[in-house]
């Protein structure tokens, strides 16, 4: 018998109730977190994305220890040591209309992906990226946290069908570029490395903080700022993180070649040293 | 034993499937349709928006033979001759990540929820709104569907907890009054109706249409028109309108009052005669 991949509230489940606001609305939260060993990486700061998404829209965070126990189960019984754990947060059931229970009880669900790409060494710049036409709405209140309503980053997807482009780069409504559908992008030039401000859209990756946190410790500049599309190209080099690759260095953007080695091999190591170790559930 | 009150894809279940692109991402579609017994109300004109969804998120359409069938099926089998139908349609389930599969499935729920407010008579204006600070992203291609990533609403809603208040008109990042959380929202003044674009954002309710053909039937000249908040104010009278409730004239917006009886009569009346009388099935 085929082990449960996914847990709704603890228990192994293939189905939620069909009353789910998350279904509904959207109306939750979730983290794609890389699991090596049944142990998942960034554990700690998924869980603070989770709560500070959870603040930002009201919704009760779960219990730490509740969290781990059933990723302790999840991982423990799945078919492979390696793969991704995707945990969704929705504010659970509710009436019809928008207005939320006055005391709601929020859905988790914890699902098991095998397979994780491998982590590369080196600096080689491989990864093709493209650039989408489907821009991202401005909404602060929304901006930065890892919510359900993820339409835009859909219809961006279905942008490409090329198997050599990894992502496409998303701008906001002024045509500034701001993220990818699925990672954070980061320009390298004289000044050090700048990345756009998520302020008004876009998505906070764990892996964004550790990108910062690690370029101040090598003391590489790394600043937020807006950036324009002439800047992706200008840059000697651009890269891109998710919680899944850790810091890449992109070759291509659409036509654009960056040159090799323009990346520094100590950041991109010291990234992935941080980001995709994994942690001990606690 | 309580009747079924939720089909999925045809079957009376109470429960999806926990991969459903709906639930992960809000890649899907919904319709809010009065019943009144037992049959649907402006059943085609949500059909066809429906399907202009569907043509903007690259979802088969289903065929409307299987949605009658169903529809059909959920309200002769209900406890209730009246109430509210609501049809969910997402492109369904699918492999982790935002691509979507080559050959979708999509998933249809339809649940039914008894009770509907009684469509009042006359052009007493009686009804609250309020103004909500959760602004409303653009996006051109998400703009006037009915998708599923309605976290704006759900925020917008949250603002106020009067029971006395209906709804909360919500403002673009410009600061211009586009729509209410669940309603679309009209100004009247000499000039005769205005009504926000939507094309970058909000949604194009099924009886805005009525409204602007009955208007225009009338001989009240129609418009869709940038709004500013001063619009509101200076308005001879304001107007609101869903599936649920057809034409209603607005009394209150925040503190503002509008006289009564600035609305005309025939207007209300006639669009309730379309939105809300019950279509055969068909």
């Amino acid at each position: 018998m085929a082990r449960a991949s996914a847990l709704v509230d603890g228990r192994a489940a293939d189905r939620v109730a069909v009353t789910d606001r998350g279904l509904h609305y959207g109306d939750g939260l979730f983290e794609t977190i890389a699991v090596r060993g049944r142990c998942p990486c960034l554990w700690q700061r998924h869980l603070e994305r989770l709560a500070l998404g959870c603040e930002r829209l009201g919704i009760p965070v779960p219990a730490p220890d509740t969290l781990v126990a059933e990723a302790r189960q999840l991982l423990d019984g799945a078919d492979a040591a390696d793969g991704v754990l995707k945990l969704i947060l929705t504010r659970g059931s509710g009436a019809r209309g928008y207005a939320a229970p006055p005391a709601p009880r929020p859905t988790r669900i914890l699902s098991f992906h095998p397979g994780l790409p491998e982590p590369r060494r080196g600096t080689e710049a491989i990864i093709r990226l493209t650039l989408c036409e489907t821009p991202l709405g401005d909404n602060a209140r929304l901006a930065g946290i890892k919510h359900l309503n993820r339409l835009e980053q859909v219809l961006a997807r279905a942008e490409w069908s090329d198997p050599r482009i990894l992502d496409g780069i998303m701008s906001d409504g002024r045509g500034h570029p701001v993220c990818g559908t699925m990672s954070n992008i980061y320009v390298l030039d004289a000044a050090g490395i700048a990345t756009p401000p998520l302020t008004r859209c876009g998505v906070a990756g764990t892996v964004r903080d550790v990108v910062r946190d690690c370029a101040t410790a090598l003391g590489i500049p790394f600043q937020e700022r807006q950036l324009d599309l002439s800047d992706l190209h200008a840059a000697d080099g651009l890269m891109m993180s998710n919680a899944l690759l850790g810091l890449m260095p992109v070759g291509w953007l659409c036509e654009h070649r960056y040159s090799a080695g323009t990346v520094p091999a100590a950041l991109i190591d010291r990234v992935r040293a941080t980001a995709l170790e994994p942690e001990t559930l606690a």
